[in-house]
C-alpha cells in the first residue's frame, strides 16, 4: 500500500524532511505532496537582505532547489500558492486553498509534516498593516520589498527593531540610497549581545550613516490613505516612506494549535527529539517548533535556517523509517553589519541571570592577527562563566575580518561544558596571519579563570 | 634570603617563565638573570618569513619585549650575546661565555629554567654548513638571511623541505624576486597533511611560480670556495645562490643532557605536567622539551610559539610558588601559502595508523560562504574518525580566505573526544557571509558518520 506524506511548508524544514523521506522510501512506497503558500521552495531567507542591498543581484540564486527540481528529481508533488487552512487529525486530512482565493479541497494523509515557519512580530498598533510596512521572513516578502523600493522610490526608511534582520536591512537600505533610521526599544541594538558588546555594533551602524535611536519604543504608525508616512514613539515622529519590521519572529503554530497539536509557552509546536508532535504520525520542524536549550534545559524557539535544515532532516529520517534525533541548541549566531562581524553563543548575561546562574564575565580586546601582521584589526571577545563550576556559559565576539566564525570554537566549548580553566590550555591554531601568539579565546578564558580564582 | 633564578634562553618560553615568576615574587625575594645567545628577546620567530617576504617591513615589530624593557619593567637582568655552555647541577651553577669568544664565568642559581629552544635539522652531508645555507629558527637567523639577500643579491634559491617554514620561505623569496625550487622528499609538501590535502597546497605553490619537486631527497651540496652553488639529489642538480633548510627542527636538549637531565626519545628534555625536569629546582619549557600528545599518549616535540608561551607561563607560575599544569597538545597548526590557507589538528592518516587506530575518513569540498554570496571560495575539509568509537581523531582544512581558523572548532571537538555522529548536531554559526547553511564541519562529520554506519 502506498502511503501519503503531506508536507505543509516548502522551505528548509519541510523540503529537507521531504527529501530525506524520499531518499529512504521510493515513490512506490510513499507519495509526497508538499504545499507552499508562496512561489518558492527551499530558499535562503537569510539571504534576502543581501539581495535587497545589491550584494546578490539574482533573486534566483537564493533558491537551492525550485519546485520543478523537486518534482523531477525527487518525485515530490510540490504545489505552490497553496495554503493549508485546516488540519483534520481525526479525519487524517488537510484542507487546502489555492491562493489568493481559489477553490478549497481536502487532501488525505497517512503522515503529516508541519513546517509552517515563523511570522514577523507585528506591533498591535494602528497602521501596522499599512502599505509600505514590510516583514522580511519569506522570499515573497523580499520580492515585495525589493519591487516596492524600485517602483515607489522611497527616500526615507525606518527600521523597527535592531536585531539581526533589522541591522542587516538597515545596511541594505543605506546601500540602496535611502536615509535610514533604526528604532530600538532596548539599551543597544543587537539585543542578543550584552549591551557592552552591542555598543560596539551600534558604533559601526552609526558610522554607516544609519540614525540609531535606542530606548525608542514604537507607539503607532501615521498613514495617508492606506500608506505609511511616519513611525511614532513617545519621544518623536520619524517620517517614513518605508518601514521594515525587525522585531523578530514568532513560531507560526496557529494551524497546528487549531488542529489540537500541543503548542508550548514559546508559541512553537511541541516536539520530541525525533521531531514528533503530540499526534501520531504528525511531525514538525523548523521555525514553527520549539526546541530546547542545552544549557538552561528550557524550551526555546529560534528561527534559523541551520536548525530548520537539521530538524527537517531528522524528521525526514524518522518519516522514512529511520532513527535520528535533534540534540537541542545553544543559541549560536553570527552576522555582519558593514565591516563589523558579530558572533554569539550560549547565554548572554541577561539569559544567565534569568536561568539562575551566578557568573563572572571577562572581555579582552585583541587583534585578529599578530599585531605586526598587515591587516590586523581589533576584535573583542567576551566570555561568561558559571561562578561555581567555572563552566563556560556563553561567549560573544565583535570584530572585523575573520572575527565571526571564531565563535564556533567557543560554541563547541560551550557544547562540551568546558570550564574556562581547561580552555586556557586548548591547542588552537597559531600563525601570524591568523592570530596573536596568545589566541583571544585563550586570554579571555584565562582572564575569566583568574576572576573565578580571585572569587 | 634572596634566591636566584637563572633562565637559559630569552625567547618565548624563557621570558614567559621569567615574567610569571617575577609577577609572583618581587626582586626582594627573587633575583632573575636571563641569558640569551642572540641579540633579541621575546620575538616571533614565526614572523621571520613575513619579514623576509616584505609583509612586515620592520624587524623590530617582531619583538614583543626587548631586553631593556625586561630590565626596566621586570627587574630581570637580561644578558644578550651570552651563551650557557655548561650546567653544573651539583654545584648549582652555570658556566657562561660572552659571545663570540669573550671571557667565561660561573653563575650560581637556586632555580634554573632551561629554554634552549630548537635547532634546524641539517642534513649530515658535505657542504651543509657552507655560506649561503640558512636555517630559519632564531631572529638572528632571519637577520642573517635578510642581509644576505640584500647584500649578495642571489638569483636562485633552493628550499630543502616542504613543511611550514619551507613553504612560507619559498613564498617569501618569490616575493623578493628570486627564482625558487622546493625539494620535498615525500609524496607532497606539507607532510603534516595527508597527501590528498597536501596536493591542494602543492598546486597553489606551483601557481606562485615555485618549482615544486617531490620525491627528491638531498644527497649533497656543491660549493665554490666556502659558498654553496647547488643542491644535489639522486635525480638532478639544482643551482642555488641561497639555500634555506626547511627540514624542521629538533629540540636543543644537548646542554640539558650533558648536565644529566633526562632527555626523551624525541631528543627533548623530559618534563612533567608542571614543566619540572628530573632535577629538583630545574624547570624547562618550549621547543627544547618533549610534551605528550593527548590522543596517542605518546611523547612529542612540537616547536611552536603558542606551546612555548603556555609552557613557559606554567613553569613561571611554578617557579613563583604557584600551581599550574600544561595539558599536552593535539597537533593543531595553521599556515598560509599565498592565498591558500591550511589548518590541521589531531592525527593525520599516517599518524592514526602508527598509533594503531582503525579509522574512516571523509572529505567534502564546499564553499567558505553561501554559494550565492560574493567572495565565496572553495575549501576542502577532511576528518578522520576512529572506526570503533566514531571519535574524531583529526581534521584538515585547505581553502582560501576564512578557511584556516575554522580548524579551531575541529580542534576543540578533538580535544573533547567528540564522535562524528555527535558533531552532526553541533550548533555552529550560520549566516550567508560566513558559511553555507550546512556548515562544512557538519557535512564532513555527517559523511564520516554515514561511512561508519555503512561499516
Amino acid at each position: 500500500m502506498v502511503e501519503r506524506l503531506v508536507v505543509i511548508g516548502g522551505d528548509a524544514a519541510g523540503m529537507s524532511a521531504a527529501s530525506q523521506a524520499r531518499r529512504r522510501r521510493g515513490p512506490d512506497e510513499l507519495e509526497i505532496v508538499a504545499v507552499e503558500r508562496g512561489d518558492f521552495t527551499s530558499y535562503s531567507a537569510c539571504g534576502i537582505p543581501y539581495h535587497v542591498g545589491g550584494d546578490v543581484p539574482e533573486l534566483e540564486s537564493l533558491i537551492a532547489r525550485d519546485p520543478e527540481t523537486f518534482r523531477r528529481d525527487y518525485a515530490i508533488d510540490v504545489r505552490t500558492r497553496t495554503e493549508a487552512v485546516e488540519i483534520d487529525l481525526d479525519g487524517r486530512r488537510v484542507r487546502l486553498r489555492e491562493l489568493p482565493d481559489g477553490p478549497e479541497s481536502w487532501l488525505g494523509f497517512d503522515l503529516l509534516m508541519v513546517a509552517t515557519g515563523a511570522v514577523p512580530r507585528r506591533p498591535a498598533l494602528p497602521g501596522a498593516d499599512a502599505r509600505g510596512v514590510f516583514g522580511v521572513q519569506t522570499l515573497n516578502d523580499g520580492v515585495a520589498l525589493d519591487s516596492y523600493i524600485a517602483r515607489e522610490r522611497p527616500a526615507r526608511a525606518v527600521v523597527v527593531g535592531g536585531g539581526y534582520i533589522g541591522l542587516e536591512m538597515a545596511e541594505a537600505m543605506i546601500r540602496r540610497g535611502l536615509k535610514v533610521d533604526l528604532l530600538e526599544a532596548g539599551e543597544q541594538p543587537m539585543g542578543t549581545l550584552d549591551p557592552d558588546m552591542g555598543a560596539l555594533v551600534a558604533g559601526a551602524v552609526r558610522g554607516l550613516g544609519v540614525g540609531v535611536h535606542t530606548g525608542e519604543r514604537v507607539t503607532g504608525f501615521d498613514t495617508s490613505g492606506d500608506r505609511v508616512t511616519a513611525v511614532r514613539t513617545a519621544a518623536a515622529v520619524y517620517p517614513a516612506d518605508l518601514v521594515v519590521l525587525g522585531l523578530g519572529v514568532r513560531p507560526n503554530g496557529a494551524l497546528a494549535e487549531a488542529a489540537g497539536l500541543t503548542v508550548g509557552e514559546t508559541g512553537g509546536v511541541v516536539v520530541d527529539r525525533r521531531m514528533r508532535t503530540t499526534a501520531p504520525g504528525v511531525w514538525s520542524a523548523g521555525d514553527c517548533v520549539e526546541t530546547f536549550h542545552r544549557i538552561t534545559g528550557r524550551p526555546v524557539a529560534i528561527a534559523l535556517g541551520t536548525h530548520a535544515n537539521k530538524q527537517g532532516r531528522v524528521a525526514g529520517i524518522g518519516i522514512g523509517g529511520g532513527y535520528a534525533t535533534f540534540p537541542g541548541v545553544i543559541g549560536t549566531a553570527v552576522t555582519k553589519v558593514c565591516d563589523i562581524q558579530v558572533g554569539r553563543t550560549g547565554l548572554n548575561e541577561r539569559e544567565a541571570e534569568r536561568a539562575g546562574f551566578a557568573y563572572v564575565t571577562a572581555s579582552v580586546a585583541s587583534t585578529t592577527r599578530a599585531g605586526y601582521y598587515p591587516g590586523a584589526t581589533e576584535m573583542t571577545t567576551k566570555v561568561i562563566a558559571e561562578r561555581r563550576s567555572g563552566r563556560l556559559l556563553g561567549a560573544q565576539i565583535v570584530g572585523e575580518e575573520g572575527a565571526a566564525k571564531r565563535i564556533d570554537a567557543l560554541a563547541i566549548a560551550v557544547w562540551n561544558e568546558m570550564t574556562v580553566e581547561e580552555m586556557t590550555g586548548l591547542d588552537l591554531g597559531y600563525a601570524p596571519p591568523y592570530s596573536p601568539v596568545w589566541d583571544p579565546v585563550l586570554i579571555t578564558a584565562r582572564k575569566a579563570a583568574e576572576r573565578l580564582e580571585a572569587g
